[in-house]
């Protein structure tokens, strides 16, 4: 049974002053996700600093998000690489340590040869050889590429491809794919909190969404109101989290996002390098839209934080 | 009383094979459009093929439309230019002209002068000397410039400034207004029919969008649908109509929107060179695309024209 | 006899207070460019603000520029404008005015229309309608469509259509339209100085460029050096004026020209809104771009203007 | 004595169907690079798909090229990845391995965060880790990321980072940074075979181009010409070879390249997944493009290759 719906955080890996991982820092975390009433969890993604993992801590944070997460809940792992033998290969580590599914981001370094052939083959490839469910993972502002609808419904065919995360935040590529593959056994998550509502009325099932990770209550409680068809609600709640969701996100990026989890009670640990963590000046003003979200929440009788 | 709400459709300019306006044929539409059920009309938008009008042209098109359109019901003109003196002068004679309201696309031949600063001045001295309200108008398909939420917000406060058209069929943008601005007397409207629905949802109260000058009864379910809180309906109209949406849009443009509006019994006319009319192929690929829409909008009970 | 090479001033167009044409202004400029030695003049460029212009000031601006420019030196006018017909109308009026040349901007407005054979279309339709030749004028920055080569080659196989001015200083463009035309009577003119010497050694014979319009001295004097195969002193001159042809392009675009024209003793006039005049701070910054580069002119001999 | 300069061939990578390394072959191509006359070797460059290889791959094919490459010959390998410790760890082994300097890319993945400041910091760490002589590679077409000249020229002033691998043919940019270096140890290479000449004429050195691993002698011969300041020659053999630069990057990308190194009897073997190898057709139209070169190139008195 896999079933990709709701609120699903990344989650970030807390690195020391020295790059190294705190993997203690990292079970730390999933307590409080459990109490707001997440759907699953997402380790490896992109806010997971990834592409910053050597393989043997990619390995070692599966196997402590396995531990952490119950039997009963979705675990992702983000195993998508440039390679199709490398991503099959840790699609394949990952499954043996017991994740329910991968997210598979499309390779995009050599851009203009990643047509729509390359894609069909290197996602057949992957989902024909992984032992769990494949979700797509499109995300242009990292990629530089982004994945047309037309490929994602004839990816959906294929059995062992279950769902796409959608992090551009386009609703006319949602609204067709959700269309289209309103057959398949196929779902779409929105991979950008400030339009998570509008992309949710347009066939969205939920989102891994950054800001899940620092304010998983009040994602979950507007998921909520969208699953009860309380559109008034759930608006009322986007228009809350939008600043934050835009914060962590396009203006600060992950090392805003750890700074706000701090903020917020979460052991985040510093970004590794190249990136920088977020200066003074950042996590001031990430406290002040912070605080301001949170008690506007409180006033909607959402706790901030389980 | 100036409300800007539902489905304005964005007039064609007809022009025969010597490229000159054939008036009776831009006259011999509107009756479809009141059958239909439409809340008002835009004479001179970019479908209106306006940059390829002279002067003179324009006023004529402005009185013919005045003439046909009822005292009750809503008539805008676009009068954007790239000058400001120019688009003050143009928007002066459409109030003489009797129209309600202008549409003022931003100035964007000089991009990267066009500051925030510089778009204030140019949209506060348009609406200070203007008779009749001013609408933004934001399409950066067309201007390469994609106005900032911020900078609406802060146009909204003019009292004379009544109302921005939203053609990139951003979400995020649209909610980021429509929350900003609740206290204004201040409407968003949608300029993209793939994405009408959503960006109802968003916060839009209607649209000015292609199809609805080739497809008006389709559109104006839809909005009814959207307005009825009948969302299961409204998306599935949604789903519906977007082929055609995208058709007469991004695939084949002006010159396709003026062939599938032939199809629909429309006289529409030929565009004006250095536009080139849609092929033989388009065609049938328009005829195609629109008689399944019609087949399947008869199916649940709308009729594809009045 | 159209010869289309040297330094070719792009004319501005001074405007007062009131937003008017200045035109003794205008016509009090040409004294210095002549004695600078440029080999012709343009009029209603992008940098004479031609999208701003009156139809009637276009043809003033026309007259008086002829009224100054001696028979024997090329006057070129910018007449391309959306529509072919208008485009043809104003050539026409360009020529009877006495022209010696129009430079036609390609039509840019429905960009996913601007298909090659449209272009193709258009140019070949005003080519034929021309009296005079016509030089076709790439310009990314602002219309948002880089014209391919193969469409440049194509159109230089006109007889009227007799060069391009090249404003995205794309090398790669500029090498293969020289190659491909070397038999046809067609040259190329960079319309960008920070990159001049190098597009001069890829195949250009001059270039229409802003900072020809504020430092006509400095510009002749480095096409001179090329033209002598005095590659060590052109590099060099391009060195030195580098950071000015950066500063009233890119930088501070069209405001800042006029601002440097003033500085260097022209009459330039303010800009016409909605371009807002550079502030104090851009002006002092335009100070001392231009006080190092003249300092720097005079150590290798070159009068700053003449 | 680290000298930048001339043509250095950035070695391909040769797989078989299953997608292995066959380094038989990737070491039989050297002897005919070296009677071409090339003056130094890249290994894992873009070319030679380092994003698809894994880390002891990386090894195998330094010691492979460096047991090939004459000691008195300069051999650089690529060694940028995403993370500063990781790009770190592989330049110090390549650098044990006997390479002469490393070619670092910049970090990429989250490009709104990659600021000159996480530029610096990275560079600086790498450079100052590194018992070898630092490159910078420059190459938006892949990393979606333009870097700046401020900031190579601010990467210049450290004694360990001695040039620049600029991929993006940006003549402007180059001048820039030369002029800018003049004092510094600090070199600048083209990587971009279309624009050789003229990139060469603006400052560059040199170039690592794809195209001079499929026809080393030629692009030899161009830069032998300038070099004499042969400027007549060395642009005419630029316009002989734009055609098949222009094949082996934009058009047809790696595989292509491959497909003309066999084509030129090199061994190149296949691309590795998800790239796919060359169809029929675009061999086809390889062969034709270096037909026509290699019988151009005979007439000028160039061997096609040694």
């Amino acid at each position: 049974m896999f079933d990709l719906r709701g609120i699903v955080p990344p989650l970030v890996t807390p690195f020391n002053e020295s790059g190294e991982v705190v993997y203690s820092d990292f079970e730390s975390n999933f307590e409080k996700y459990l109490a707001a009433g997440v759907e699953g969890y997402l380790v490896l993604g992109s806010n997971g600093e990834s592409v910053y993992l050597e393989h043997d801590e990619k390995l070692k944070l599966i196997r402590a998000a396995r531990k952490r997460v119950p039997e009963s809940m979705m675990l992702l792992a983000g195993t998508g690489v440039e390679s199709t033998a490398a991503t099959i290969r840790l699609t394949r580590e990952a499954a043996d340590l017991g994740v329910d599914g991968v997210l598979v981001k499309n390779p995009f370094y050599f851009k203009s040869r990643m047509t729509s052939e390359v894609y069909l083959s290197h996602y057949t490839a992957v989902a024909d050889a992984s032992p769990v469910p494949v979700v797509i993972y499109n995300v242009p502002v990292f990629t530089g590429i982004s994945m047309e609808g037309g490929l994602m419904i004839e990816l959906a065919r294929h059995p062992n491809i279950r769902g796409v995360k959608e992090s551009a935040g386009n609703v006319q590529l949602i609204s067709e794919v959700c269309w289209a593959t309103a057959d398949n056994d196929f779902s779409i998550l929105a991979g950008s909190a400030p339009t998570l509502f509008p992309t949710m009325m347009a066939g969205a099932g939920g989102g891994i969404v950054a800001l899940a990770s620092a304010a998983p209550a009040a994602m979950v409680q507007l998921y909520k109101a969208f699953e009860n068809r309380d559109y008034q609600a759930a608006s009322s709640l986007q228009e809350i989290v939008a600043p934050a969701a835009v914060a962590v996100t396009a203006t600060f990026g992950v090392p805003g996002l750890k700074a706000a989890m701090a903020l917020e009670g979460f052991r985040s640990g510093l970004p590794r390098r190249p990136l920088l963590p977020s200066g003074v000046a950042a996590v001031a003003e990430l406290r002040e839209i912070f605080d301001r979200m949170n008690s506007r929440l409180v006033q909607t009788g959402v706790a901030s934080h389980a």
